[in-house]
């Protein structure tokens, strides 16, 4: 078994392909990955010189006309000039959009007086193809990264550059890095030696999709397949793949085992583990194959409610028949017919009698699955789906995690442990994953506050760098009335939740930090949280934090039995559902707290937006309308 | 920006609390991870003389009688000796077993002679406590490892020790590390000096549970929340955990990005995508309250089937109600009920329209949505759950992945590769794979060997080091035909499905390496797989791995928009239901790869098991039938 420890570090070196020094070769598609150049402190100057194979989709581009015929040097191509009156050709996105829409071409033109000469064409069916540039700048994006590599390409390598010159283009291609242009913005771009490979883009569809990163994001929900192409959505990606990194950093270093929890479960988690929470659950049936429609059709007959009796019934018809088939000698073929025939009717009675017991959901909480596997190996914690029907709202209004059917949710468990623990272990997860997003995802932080929230770094390094203040519900209820400067639009007064006004108040107003508020009314969170001894709170909590409200609910889990059973009886539950979940504390109870995170509100917490179809991957989900 | 560097570093810092030189802490229980303890090369035997404090759950225990009242140190207490004469009450799972069944009990020792003192009778609500015993021993494991750790209980530390003698209690104590007695198969114990706190068995429930670890996975499939207390259990999760991270490591240091790819989703994937796949889909639908219904029922009226149409003609009415009622003078109340009727009637109508166009599906691939993410990313990967209506098979029959309804799956996209690219980096990922099992597993994986799979070391190590054979779906027909020595139950025939036993024969027979089957026939396999120039095979590739058979399937994607219309058209799809894939090829199209593996068939692979059941966490899912 000696033999194990050194297993990684051999695969490694074996697997190492070559790669010019300091540059990071995606060996599977055998290119250097754009970040490693573009992200440099240098901007890439330490690797002129250095031949490489790059890709990437065309972001935009610029055609040089080289009417003049002045003599140009392959490798550095003339600085294009800023003034219109160049032979450049900028297809930047509004004006490939008024090169395809005349009303707003005319009108562009009416309103800003606009070059005739920038506005150009592009090849339709119905018109002529321009004339060709004789070299073109293209500037490409990989994914890496939020910037752009510039590469020049000259028509004595490849000749028809009209290819390329689309927005979205596919592109490989091998060059040599080196030092661009004096004026240009960038330190190096690659001369094209080789085309590799062009993908490109069917200009005939005549769709508005020529510079998606400057798109709407309400273009981009409606057209979820073309999301990926636009660089805040990249962005956005990268940030949702560091927060779930950073968590399993944080919690494998802290000794937790990651479980994958039941999706599809009969325990109604969710309405049943919040009073509060008014969703309801996703039913999960399988789908019908149009013969097995046709058999339940036969076997119910005319008008009856198809039940496992009447399939029962028939059954027994079909096996009589059988029978009476064998008896008078028919045919092989009948008999064979019959008897599958009978077959598909006992499957279906075996479906409809499994059916009967178990009503399926879409799990809405990990906890209490967890919260099993916390009685026995302690310190658990998932990552996964949890969903909802969510309510229907209009089309156009900004949408928060609640109008989601399916979210991202951390959920953490660990034994042995109480009230302080958990607020200790989520303070310290925060903290830890605001550092993992300011270290791993630094770039795209940037460009969020570029893009999005000026305010988004600011953001991050107040929860990383202050202490969490404490205060009960208690206080924080005592605290908000003896305000007189505000007033609430919701009483506040002690059984009431906190409205997210005066949660924002607490945290942006008055302690101006991140917020702890503890030991909740039981009434307000649900049954399986630990009753305290005033017999009237839960030993709760849930993290407040500035400009964006709760970001975490936990708590110290119900270990008593006697206990469990009367808030279950108090939450208008019924105990035979949860009879599993109670029998966990007559065998072997250990003291445990919980806490859970949705994935969307932290990534809305770094981006800085309002809107969650911001930062999950296909959001036109939620036109769906469950 | 600069100072976002340190910011992990500073963290880690702030948060370190005091823990003994050489132990881990678990930082949010403050107790010492136990693994910290017992894996140690030297078994502890460094720490003697810590203080430290341990949790966990009891998995067996020896009472300790001190009649003859010999004198004692305390901290040393006298080893138990092994024959049935001494004092000592071993109480394994049998003797539970026999103490609680009379019969199992009279059966026992009449076939075994056993000694009578050895069989005692635990204390019940309807017999008398047996004679305290002074001191015990208890075997406790807190799941961060296989192993146990002995801990010593005084009754001069705690009086009621009958209390803690039950398999299963929690329990959290404080003491020292002295060296085990020299007898004694450990090398260190822990001789308490005070108990933190005991979650007890509810002993008078008299269930069969009392040892777990030795119960059948057959018992703990049907009592599932018992699972988690089952050392083989929580082996085979920190198997799954090790597999995940192994995954994320690999794919992260690869420049992959995660997705979190969506499970309801309206595109057809699976039967959509895999020709061969007959599994059916998982359908959602909201769950209906009590309300909903009956206003549906009340829209209804009788006998017709709902419709939007009837619902526009119920609004209209209602509407023309309100009318009246206003008209006519009548009470506030009467008029609000009308309107909060016709708002129902509205949003019913909303929901109605939404679901006429659009039928929701669990997702059963993330394959579509990754290939979109690809066309921008470049490299992306998911690890997620993904769905099927799996058939229903009986009951006691061993399980295989196919009867899921439920699995987590990794699946990988890779923009500007070719196929042999995606072969390259599945090999790697595997054999990366088995080296981080051996290396953060390697205690489970010698668990598993001598629990379950004596050759599961042997087969981990064999994929981790051998370069994988290369053979064509037609070189494979071909060499098959040639074996004289052995008959195959299916036919071996240019076209047809390789079967298991073909493959393991390849595999384990011939080659005693793990094998890549690349370029199948273009009926075999996805629509979405790229045709080769032959135009009868497809670029797609199986692993089959020595013992297990296919692991991973994967292929290059048809990039060509043409061809893809053909393939679908082939396969008996609609175009119209893969439009937006259809569109990614006219929008910058690029060469990708991709592939995908089932981490339950990684789980079964790592640990040996036949039984798919033995490596989900909640393993009742499949009962339901669906």
């Amino acid at each position: 078994m000696s033999a194990m420890v050194k297993s990684v570090e051999t695969t490694e070196m074996t697997e190492q392909r070559q790669a010019p020094p300091g540059l990071g070769l995606s060996k599977y598609s055998r290119r250097v990955i754009l970040s490693t150049i573009l992200n440099r402190e240098d901007g890439g100057v330490g690797l002129v010189g250095e031949r490489v194979v790059v890709g990437g989709w065309v972001k935009s581009y610029k055609g040089i006309h080289r009417q003049q015929d002045h003599v140009q040097s392959k490798l550095l191509p003339p600085v294009p000039s800023p003034t219109p009156s160049s032979n450049v050709v900028d297809l930047s996105c509004s004006e490939v959009l008024m090169s395809r829409v005349p009303l707003i071409r005319s009108i562009t033109r009416l309103f800003l007086n606009q070059h005739h000469s920038r506005v150009i064409d592009l090849p339709t069916p119905s018109s002529l193809p321009p004339a060709s540039p004789s070299s073109v700048y293209l500037w490409i994006n990989d994914g890496s990264c939020t910037l752009q590599l510039q590469i020049v390409l000259d028509s004595s390598v490849h000749l028809a550059l009209s290819q390329v010159m689309q927005i979205g283009t596919s592109i490989l291609v091998q060059g040599t890095i080196t030092k661009a242009p004096d004026r240009s913005k960038f330190a190096v771009q690659i001369v094209v030696e080789k085309v590799v490979y062009i993908g490109m883009v069917e200009s005939n569809k005549n769709r508005p999709t020529q510079n998606p990163t400057r798109f709407s994001s309400a273009f981009l929900r409606l057209n979820s397949h073309l999301r990926p192409k636009s660089t805040t959505v990249e962005s956005t990606s990268r940030i949702r793949n560091g927060l779930t990194q950073g968590t399993h950093a944080f919690f494998q270093k802290t000794g937790f085992i990651h479980i994958h929890t039941p999706v599809i479960t009969s325990t109604r988690t969710g309405s049943g583990t919040t009073c509060i929470n008014t969703s309801k659950h996703l039913r999960v049936k399988p789908e019908e194959t149009a013969a097995e429609k046709a058999e339940k059709k036969k076997v119910r007959g005319r008008g009856n409610k198809i039940g496992v009796d009447a399939v029962k019934v028939a059954i027994k018809e079909k096996s009589r028949r059988i029978e009476e088939l064998r008896r008078s000698d028919s045919n092989r073929d009948a008999i064979d017919s019959a008897i599958e025939d009978l077959k598909n009717a006992k499957n279906l009675a075996m479906e409809l009698e499994q059916k009967k017991h178990n009503s399926l959901y879409l799990s809405m909480s990990a906890g209490l699955h967890l919260e099993n596997y916390g009685c026995g190996l302690s310190s658990v914690y998932s990552l996964g789906p949890v969903f909802q029907a969510a309510p229907i709202t209009g089309h156009n209004s900004q949408k928060k995690t609640a109008d989601l059917s399916e979210m991202w949710v951390v959920e953490v468990n660990l034994a042995f442990s109480e009230l302080e623990d958990g607020m200790k272990c989520s303070e310290d997860y925060l903290k830890f994953l605001c550092g993992w997003v300011l270290e791993n995802c630094s770039e795209d932080v940037k460009f969020s506050m570029k893009k999005i929230d000026r305010t988004c770094f600011d953001r991050i390094r107040l929860v990383q760098l202050s202490s969490f203040k404490q205060i009960t519900y208690t206080e924080a209820v005592e605290t908000l009335n003896k305000v007189e400067s505000k007033t609430f639009k919701q009483k506040v007064e002690w059984g009431l939740v906190l409205s997210e006004e005066q949660q924002r108040y607490l945290c942006d107003e008055m302690y101006k930090q991140p917020v702890i508020i503890y030991n909740h009314p039981k009434n307000l969170k649900p049954f399986f949280l630990r009753l305290n001894d005033d017999n009237n709170t839960v030993a709760s909590f849930d993290i407040i934090i500035p400009k964006v409200g709760l970001l975490i609910s936990g708590g110290q889990r119900e270990e008593r039995t006697d206990v469990i059973n009367l808030r279950i009886d108090e939450a208008g539950l019924q105990r035979k559902e949860y009879e599993w979940y109670i029998d966990l504390r007559r065998q072997g109870k250990a003291k445990q707290t919980g806490f859970s995170v949705v994935l969307e509100n932290l990534a809305m917490f770094v981006v800085g937006t309002d809107d969650v179809r911001d930062v999950i991957p296909i959001p036109t989900l939620l036109t769906h309308g469950i």
